[in-house]
Parts: structure tokens; C-alpha cells; sequence
């Protein structure tokens, strides 16, 4: 593809997008395809010529994009968001266009200050402890997703216990209500054994569970290693008592990680910053800008207090060959930040993003996310049929049909046959519920009314 | 950004794009600045305020691509490239518009199966074994890196090996000559042991050696587990006998994995294929599209002969929880094929690649690159004042000054500073070398011929 074709193609794809953006409420959200669909209507084997623009692009429509999921719905309601934006769409652009690999400092310096850069203001936009800062002790890294960022941490909390101790002696502690990725992520990190601790009622950690289970797994010769909390869990986006479960992992000597994927973006307003309480006592903590910061897949954000045991754990470059300028901070290698070396140049979208919509910007989402979540809080408070399971600290509704599980899978069914709208339904313990998560990046007033005529239509007394 | 807005800035920034490859030549590749000078470049704190584009994009003329490593420059002759082509970046922009989250096949079906279906395309156009066709036993992924692919081997095979056995009890082989990656993966994933095993006068494997340090490592009570063999080492780009520590690993009852993260491309020539003579035999395999295939990074695959291991240790939904869709191999959920839940969609970008270019496409630029260093190789053993240091299976030419290292050294310095030619120094024992990868997307006849004449000006007798 020549430059003038590139130009070619690429201005009908610009266009493509754009209209996609325009009609994107108009898809029903999920596809009507059964597995197997969309293989069978590609060819077994690659073309053996090339073929023209024209062709792919209609394939594309035809055959791709009967089988997409619409995650970029106004109505989409479902998981947590993930979400795209004009800006970060043309950051992930000129990131593939100049095609970096900031492996190290050396090999795309810009890649790798910008990166400083853009994670150095996010501790101040998120209130974030100063010692985050790359100038500081610690410093933060653009990985790909929040599971990796809890990887890692499990495996530099591995490595610091290290000497003498097996793995499979090794215990994680987290949740009962901690996203999959923790325990997932002791599991390949090789710890022999992961508690989920009993919660509350409203579903955050218990600091007293966590101490008996720390006492029982000393008594048996077991070694404590890792602590998992979350700042707004998957389920409910219950928070956890940081500040207490961090007193006790600084006195266990363990380290203590929070999860903050979906709710580290609420913390740009200072108004919930009190549910981040402590941070300045953990030892590492992540968020997603790809969920609610409107910067599309894949960017998270992962940051520690201390950069050296993480260093430690990921650089297999023995310390009398590290140089000077990396110690001294002035140089970040990234690679030995993370397990993969390559690495693409992610903050040029979080950069576009950042400034494109101003701190303002996004603060201004966020609570108007926040402002719709609790009027179809107050709708369903208000509606007889319906009760909430859990508060809405952000922007996750979290309810229930009154006369069961049968009736609230029903109601959740018949919201998402609409097509325009798409929740989760969800599970804890016996008890089912909905989960609407308001959040998505063109989600307006309009969209929460059409989902709450929907439920109060279907929601049979 | 309303969509008018982005019709706007994105059509603007295609034509940038487009001006770079125009003139991408024209850069110094390596910039000329020093530790903190772009950020200092750029404010200590996010802007309060939304920013128009035009700043945006004002600043990163003005203040980013002074800082850029120019690796899509044809004269980009070191490490291995990291390519991008129209198509690639194309592609990866309808991935970033669509904002697809390919974690289940139900969260995305297009993202899903296009995936299997590239990666089947894959396995055809390379020669693989057949069985490692999703419709077969096995199947292929993508992922970001062979790193991550490396990785997640190891943590397979020690998963496969973990009855009652400590990770810290395990051990894992390479050659002295493996990637990095390797020693690093096996450190992540716990292993308490790497041996790099020693090579032969063409810097492949011994598997006299390795069998000495199987028989060593089981006489010291110690686990074998993983076996890495390499088809195209970074260093030099030697082949390790893939058949020979197959029937070795297979015997020992050890996970048997193939980096061939550079060399992979190449398969699709069949003249190449013979350095492959073995794959049946191995358990798991990896090659990035994102070298020598002209996907923008980040697109690795990774292709295992059996999925039940390698699910079995990814998956944490329990074997009663399976559903039968996932089993039957009818529906593929990827977040079970690797350490991240969430997951882009990167079968897009492979897609467009493959398709614009055709496989013949593909072939030609190989075939050019390894005729190019070919080229170059017959000028340097024409050359009293240089000699090769190892064999040139591929595109990777690796040369010395016969005077030493010094002026090996010396000559690779003059290289760089040209600003239009840039290549790796690097070292085998205590034998410098300069490696020249002739591999970049746009890199033609006369980019080779600029280098040489620069080595014969440079390369003092």
C-alpha cells in the first residue's frame, strides 16, 4: 500500500468510524449469530494474491460486522465499560502509524518520558499518594490490562518472600467478592493457596476474617504473602476497608495490592476520594483507563510505592550491570517493569485523551454517570416491585426483583432481548440480581429513561 | 469530540501519517536528545481545561517527534524490526473504533472467530503441523508478545508437573544463545532453576548438552520441566535442532517450547521450512507477525498442540462449570488461553495484512529481505578487513572487523552516527559483532547499498 493509497483507505475508514459513532444506537447491541457463523462465512484458507481495499472493507460489513458486540452503545449497561473516544482512537492512531517499541529508555525516549509524563499527572488528578510519582520512590506503568497489572504484583510479592520459602506455601488473600483476576493470577504466579475472605453486608473485605485467616495459616506453617482489596469490586463496586486491611499487612509484613480498575477514574472528582482512604500504606494499585477514562483497549495503569522490588522481580539484568542512569531515575527501562519486553506506545492515547477533554472534561462525565446511576436508584427505591441489593457508591445499580431470582433473571432477559439496552445479570451467594453499569462514553439521560421504561414495563408484579 | 469533529482531526492525522512514511527516510533515526528533555518539554500537570486538537497536535510535532526512535525508517538495520504497513495500521484503527472487549466469545463473536480464523490461515501458510488448527486437538492465540507467549509455557508446563513437586524444584532449559525472555519467564512463572545450555560452532543447541544437564539435574533430585529450543536465535539467528531436543523432551516427559518470534515469517517460503523439520513433536510454539510480517506491534502468536493443558492452567472456572459450546471446540473463550481477561481485537490487523498483501506479497518482501543480506554477506567475505561470525539462515547478517573488537566497535559507532543506517553491536563470549537485520517494511536494494558503502568508508584497515 503505497502512501496515496494509505491515504485513501485511511480517509474512508476515518469516515467509517465517524459513522459508526453516528449509528452506533441504532445496532442491536448484541449480535444474532450462533458459533460457528462468522467462520463460515470467511474462506479455509489466506488469499494467495492481494486483494483490494475495496474487498476487505466490504467483508468487513457483510461478514465482520454482523458478529460485533456493541460495548460502544449508548445502552450498553453490561460489565464494566469499555470505552472508546475520538481522542484516544486518534492517539492509538499515531501510535501505530509511527510503530515504537519503548522496550527501553533507548529505544523511543518519547514512548517512554510521555509515559512518565501522562502516569505522573494521573497521581495528581486521582489524588493519588506524591511518593507514586517517578520522581519519587515508586512510579506507575502503562500495562495492558488489570489482570497483568495484579500478576504482577502477586509475582513481585513472590519474590520478595522468596528466600527459602516454596511458593506453594505461598497464600493470597482477597475477597470473596474480588475479581477472578487475583485468584487467576495466584494460580500462574504458582502461590500455593488463595482465601477468599467473608465480606459484610455490603460487600466489602473483613478486616477480622482476614486477621483469623492470617492467624490460621501461621499456626499451619503457611507463609502470608499477598493481600488483594478493591476499591469498587465487579459485583457491586463495594469498597474495602483499605486504610485497616493495609494496617494489617504492614504489621504482617505482606504485600498489599488494590484493585481499582473500574473505580480509580471516580477519584479525579475529590468527592469520592474518601473511599481511597489508606492508599498512602499500600505497596501497589491499579486502574483502567480503558474502562471509564475513555481511552479505548487496551490501557491500564499500574503503579508502586517502592519501584525497587518490582524491579528486582521483572529485570533479569544482574545489578552490577544495571547503569547509572537507570538507578538514578533519570532513565526508566520499561521492560524490566512489566513481564512482556516489547511494548507499544500506549500513552500517546491517554495523552490525547487527557488533554482533549481536561480534568474538567472528564469530571463532568463521571458525574453525570454518577447523577443517572442514582436516579435509577431512585426510581427502583421507589418502585415496589424492585429493591436494591447493594449501595451505588459510583455509577453500578445493583438490584433485584422482590419476588426472586426466577423474576429478576426474567426482567434481566427481557432487557437485554430489547436490544437497545444490556445489563449483566448477576449472582452472589443464592441470590440473583441486575447490574447496571452507567457509564459508557455517549450514555445520556435519555438512554437510563428508555432502560427504566423498559424494566418498569417488564418488571411483572 | 463529536463525530464532525473527528471526521475532521482523523483525516488530518491520516495525512500526517501518510507524510511520515513519505518521509520517514529523511529523519536521523536515532534522536539526539538527552535523559528528561521531553518532559521537560511538557507541563508538570494535566491540563484543567479541554485543549483544542490543533495543540495537540502542535505539540507532538513540536515537542514528541523530536524524541522518536525512528524504527520504521529503511535504514532501520537493528535488533529486529518492528514493522508497520498500511494495511496493519488500517486494520488496527477499526480495532480502536470499534472498541470490541474479545474476553468470551459472547462478548465479542466477530473478535472471537476471526481470531481462529487467521490463526488456521497461519498454520497453512507457514507449514505448521496440522493439528495446531483450532479444528484440531490444538490451536493458536494472540497475544502481545513472545515474551508473554514464553511465559505462559512455562507457567503450563510447571502447572502439568505440579503433583507435590515445588516450582523452586524445577528447571528449565535453553541455550547460552536463547532470548531473554526465557530466563525471565521462568523467574516470573517460579522456577528455581535455568540452565543455559552450550552451543555448537553455529551457536545452536547441544543436545549432547542438553541431555548432560538433564541427567545432572534428575541425579540432584530436581524436576526438568521446560525445554525452550530456539528457530532463529536473536543473537545470530541460529536454528537449534528442534527435531533432536523434541525426542529428547518427549522422553523426558518435559514441555517443549519453539521461539521462533523472528523467524516464523519466514516460513511462509517454503525453501525455509527444513529449519522447522520437528514441529510435529513440540508442545508449543511462537512466532510475532509484529517483526517481519508487517503488523504493527503488538501481535504475537502462540499455537499449542494440546488446549486441555494450557486451558487447564489459564482457566480458573472449574472443569463442572465448563460449558459444553467451550469444550466441543465449537466456542473458543480466549480469556482461558492466556494471563489477561480482557483482550483486544488484534485478528483485525492480521487480517487486513494478510489480505492486502496475499501470501505471494508476503513472500516476495522475504525473499527480498534474505536476498538483500545475502548481498550484503558476499560484500563482507569479499572484504580483507571483515569476516562473518555465523551463518546467514535468514536476514540477519552478523560480521566483525578482523582487526577486533575495538574496531568492530568502532565501525558500529561510525554506522550510527550516519544517522540514516543504524545496527546492533552485540557480543558472543567475548567476541564483539555487529548484526545488521534487514527486515524493515519499505527497506529496498539501495538502503543495503548506503550501509555498505558506509562500511567499506568506515571500516578502517
Amino acid at each position: 500500500m503505497t502512501p496515496d493509497e494509505f491515504r485513501a483507505a485511511g480517509s474512508e475508514l476515518i469516515e467509517w468510524i465517524a459513522q459508526y459513532m453516528e449509528t452506533v444506537e441504532d445496532h442491536r447491541i448484541v449480535p444474532d449469530v450462533k458459533p460457528g457463523e462468522i467462520i463460515a462465512g470467511l474462506p479455509a484458507t489466506a488469499p494467495e494474491a492481494p486483494e483490494p481495499f475495496s474487498s476487505i472493507v466490504g467483508d468487513l460489513n457483510d461478514i465482520i460486522m454482523p458478529g460485533v458486540t456493541h460495548w460502544q452503545s449508548p445502552g450498553w449497561f453490561a460489565y464494566f465499560p469499555a470505552n472508546t473516544s475520538g481522542p484516544g482512537i486518534l492517539g492509538d492512531l499515531v501510535s501505530s502509524g509511527l510503530g515504537q517499541q519503548g522496550m527501553l529508555w533507548a529505544t523511543s525516549p518519547a514512548a517512554t518520558e510521555l509515559e512518565m509524563v501522562v502516569v505522573d499527572w494521573l497521581v495528581d488528578l486521582l489524588g493519588l499518594p506524591p511518593a507514586w510519582r517517578t520522581t519519587g520512590p515508586g512510579g506507575g506503568v502503562i500495562q495492558m490490562s488489570a489482570s497483568d497489572a495484579t500478576h504482577t504484583a502477586l509475582v513481585v510479592a513472590r519474590h520478595a518472600k522468596r528466600a527459602g520459602i516454596p511458593s506453594g506455601d505461598m497464600v493470597a488473600y482477597t475477597s470473596s467478592q474480588a475479581h477472578s483476576s487475583i485468584e487467576k493470577g495466584a494460580n500462574v504466579a504458582g502461590y500455593g493457596h488463595v482465601r477468599l475472605i467473608a465480606v459484610d453486608d455490603d460487600y466489602a473485605m473483613s478486616p477480622a476474617g482476614l486477621e483469623s485467616a492470617l492467624v490460621a495459616d501461621r499456626a499451619a506453617g503457611l507463609t502470608p504473602a499477598f493481600v488483594g482489596s478493591a476499591v469498587g469490586t465487579t459485583g457491586t463496586t463495594a469498597v474495602d476497608p483499605v486504610r485497616r486491611i493495609g494496617e494489617i499487612a504492614r504489621r504482617e509484613g505482606i504485600w498489599h495490592h488494590v484493585d481499582a480498575a473500574y473505580a480509580g477514574t471516580a477519584m479525579i472528582c475529590e468527592e469520592f476520594r474518601h473511599h481511597q482512604d489508606g492508599l498512602e500504606i499500600v505497596d501497589s494499585y491499579t486502574f483502567n483507563p480503558h474502562k471509564w477514562m475513555f481511552t479505548n483497549f487496551d490501557c491500564n495503569v499500574f503503579y508502586v510505592a517502592d519501584r525497587e522490588p518490582l524491579i528486582d522481580a521483572m529485570s533479569i539484568t544482574p545489578p552490577y550491570l544495571r547503569n547509572r542512569a537507570s538507578d538514578s531515575g533519570d532513565v526508566i527501562d520499561y521492560r524490566d517493569w512489566h513481564v512482556p519486553l516489547g511494548r507499544r506506545f500506549r500513552a500517546l492515547k491517554l495523552w490525547f485523551v487527557l488533554r482533549s477533554y481536561g480534568a474538567e472534561g472528564i469530571r463532568h462525565h463521571v458525574r453525570e454517570h454518577v447523577r443517572l446511576a442514582r436516579l435509577l436508584e431512585s426510581r427502583v427505591g421507589a418502585d415496589d416491585r424492585l429493591e436494591m441489593v447493594a449501595p451505588t457508591p459510583f455509577a453500578l445499580v445493583s438490584f433485584r426483583h422482590r419476588s426472586g431470582n426466577d423474576a429478576t433473571l426474567a426482567l434481566a432477559e427481557a432487557i437485554n432481548r430489547s436490544g437497545h439496552s444490556y445489563v449483566t445479570p448477576s449472582q452472589i451467594d443464592d441470590v440473583s440480581f441486575i447490574r447496571v453499569s452507567i457509564g459508557q462514553t455517549s450514555t445520556a439521560e435519555r438512554h437510563v429513561e428508555q432502560l427504566w421504561d423498559l424494566i418498569a414495563t417488564e418488571a411483572r408484579s
